[in-house]
């Protein structure tokens, strides 16, 4: 049976802080160092297998993968890097304290921009140093493809070429994916997977460190998904879809 | 110009310990770590960029890189990993002590296993857990590659053609190698690049932790080849089958 592992990365130090990151590349934090490690022993502990790695260009998402691997032996493992599985681009929130946003915009604003599918943050200027087209780990990503800000929606469009091309082939190999990625891109991969309206999908959390399975049929359609807890068997949790929270 | 960078991984727990380690997954010691760190030093030192990483299964060398990359700040490059890339399998040696197997059987035999270009040390029996056969990482490799032991030549012949499929279509696209490998394995590149004689060979000795830089035509033929030094300009040292000892 195919099955795909999804991992947020654990907690990074704007995370920690309430920082608008987006594709700033922060490292973790120590908390989330000990989630990363956590994640490790949630997949040994319950014998989880995969035997392909993908995550995105940030190295939270990059650092939480290497930690998993090197806790389970299996640093020999291949692992795909892409842009497309990074985190949501925030625009010009990015590097921005949330308090100060909140101070500024309002309550209103702030969940506009945070929990709408398809309505963008303030976009950066093309000059800004926060603009990928200014980096050069992005000189190989078309300029049409690199985001001065960027909706949930945007995010979920630029993911799923990705999960297309590159995981679809993998899980039909009958080999066993983990993507090792972010809040958003990994929300762009659930709600495809199962379905999720554009209402719902923003109040959907996944929580960073729990390792995410999703058992498919031979159509890659979703049987079952759950996430591993803390040393108790793997259980069924209610659909990751039945999560969705009002919050 | 195409420009190739090879790394020797730092000292391991068995180099330490004077121990025949071949293809058994032994970690850096600390002082390796110092070495993989020293070497990532020179390589900003001196700003010598690479764009696409290699490496072996051998969690010496993928860490060696994962160093590096953290160093550079590069953790997003993409990586490939191959067992062609590995050690010399060491055959039934692996995992004993060097002075054990020198007072067994005698320097001439030991310095024959270790410095003649054909000649094999004793093979593992296909029982042996030793045996890669035996080891899930190697279980996408087919049966037939795998070593129950090897000379030096068998190494360069399974080293090769990862050079020529892998290798060589990157430099030809423009883009800058960095290859973080094992004594042997790379011993055999730079015989190739080098035309290095089977005679001379077995004596070349490539330091841990020092980046091996190549600048190479259009034909991938090298026009020089020198070692990053401390905290020096890089320099032209005598090309690297000049380094050829008689030790």
């Amino acid at each position: 049976m195919p099955r795909l592992i999804l991992l947020r990365h654990g907690q990074s130090v704007w995370n920690r802080d309430a920082i608008f990151t987006g594709w700033t590349d922060v490292d973790l934090c120590d908390n989330g160092l000990a989630e990363a490690k956590q994640a490790a022993d949630l997949l040994k502990a319950h014998n989880i297998k995969f035997d392909q790695c993908f995550t995105s260009y940030l190295k939270r998402s990059i650092h939480t993968l290497w930690i998993v691997l090197d806790a389970l032996d299996l640093t020999w493992l291949p692992v795909r890097r892409s842009w497309r599985l990074n985190e949501r681009h925030y625009g010009a929130l990015q590097g921005r304290k949330k308090e100060t946003v909140l101070a500024e915009v309002g309550e209103e604003q702030l969940q506009r921009w945070r929990r709408s599918y398809s309505i963008r943050p303030p976009a950066l200027e093309e000059t800004d140093a926060r603009f990928p087209g200014n980096q050069p780990k992005y000189a190989g990503v078309p300029h049409r493809h690199l985001p001065l800000t960027e909706s949930l929606e945007d995010t979920v469009d630029r993911v799923l070429p990705y999960w297309q091309e590159r995981v679809e082939p993998v899980l039909m190999a009958g080999r066993t994916p983990l993507i090792s990625a972010h809040g958003n891109s990994l929300r762009g991969l659930v709600k495809y997977l199962d379905g999720i309206s554009d209402e719902d999908i923003p109040h959907l959390e996944i929580p960073t460190g729990k390792p995410l399975i999703y058992e498919l049929d031979q159509g890659l359609r979703p049987i079952r998904s759950f996430y591993l807890e803390d040393g108790k068997e793997p259980h069924a949790l209610p659909r990751a879809k039945a999560a969705v929270t009002s919050a």
